[in-house]
């Protein structure tokens, strides 16, 4: 199985390109809560998500974390290869939220092949633009919308992707998706469960209302 | 003059692109508060600033303002063109900040191009990850920085900007540049004008200590 078949432009590449970036990815485990990629520290690589979950966050000068994007099965990680291009100009840091299985493309291969093919070129800029979009998203949000919506937002985000209405997660990472203190997510969520919208014990968050969250990010 | 040579990625395309972008581009005129391009509704095309200063900005649903980045002489706006990428999922609008004259490139002009041509897809894909650092560089401002220190940079950076210590705008424009209400400006204007920072007067800001402006955004 040549998983780089899961990147679309690669039947647009020349035969040679593929052979070059076949025998030149290697597949890596990561357990939950590694570290990926660490900032402008790393040129680790173009990294394509096979299964699992990643998450992609900045840190602020005093330690503070703001979640940027998820990644999940098939998606594709470029900041993780910023030293193939000049103009990236920050740093993003990447853990396993899950046990996780990628490939890794080496940064100096992927960049040689771009600078001759339009195709991966036209591919590289379609998933810059999508984080664009993510990125622009979190600024909408983050602006303009209250902490009660975008709390309501998250967890209703995260039984999405778990499958499940009962979450196992921190006050504190829920801070760190977010971007707020610990002691503002905890305040938010009493006030959840003083509405009927949630349940709390020890680790977990129960939804209990779902349409009442819904009505939050709506109201 | 064939003002596309402004462009580094233009003497690395061939003679018939090159021919292709000359015969098609145009240049137009806008005044100073004119609206250039508006968000999703239009797809513009490139445009490459000639002179005068551009201002990319977007809005909340309830028409809130805050600046993305600025386009001063020779830089190129690419999501003017946003129709050129399916990924790019936002909206931005952009106005004249000064009488301005830009050089447009009709957006499927410049698509059908840079689908063949790696120089300049890789070219674009500089473009965006430039704007994409300023982006970033925004959201650490906005997550982390306090109100003081945004509005003491803002101040700085205008009167670099504009070559003068004696700023002509409105409390209520910076307020469309930094995301903020306009009571907010003015109460901290205040504090800076007891601070023996700046003095204000009708439609005036006249910075008199630069240096406690810098201190502040270093404390």
């Amino acid at each position: 199985m040549n998983y780089l078949t899961y990147l679309p432009v690669f039947s647009k590449l020349t035969k040679s390109q593929q052979d070059i970036l076949t025998r030149s990815a290697f597949i890596r485990q990561f357990s939950k809560n590694d570290i990926l990629h660490n900032g402008s520290q790393d040129c680790t690589g173009l990294i394509l998500v096979l299964c699992g979950q990643l998450r992609a966050f900045t840190i602020s000068d005093d330690g503070r974390e703001i979640t940027m994007y998820r990644l999940f099965e098939r998606d594709i990680c470029l900041f993780s290869a910023s030293c193939i291009m000049n103009s990236i100009q920050f740093d993003i840091t990447i853990t396993a939220e899950k046990d996780t299985e990628v490939l890794v493309i080496p940064p100096e291969i992927y960049k040689s092949i771009m600078e001759v093919s339009a195709p991966l070129a036209n591919y590289t800029n379609e998933v810059m633009a999508s984080r664009f979009s993510d990125v622009m998203w979190l600024i909408d949000q983050i602006m303009w919308k209250s902490f009660d919506k975008r709390l309501a937002g998250f967890l209703l985000n995260e039984a999405n992707i778990e499958g499940t209405d009962t979450l196992k997660i921190t006050h504190e990472a829920i801070g760190n998706h977010l971007g707020n203190p610990r002691e503002v997510v905890t305040r938010m969520l009493k006030y959840f469960v003083n509405e009927k919208l949630i349940s709390l014990s020890r680790g977990t968050i129960k939804i209990i209302d779902k349409n009442g969250l819904e009505k939050i990010i709506n109201r």
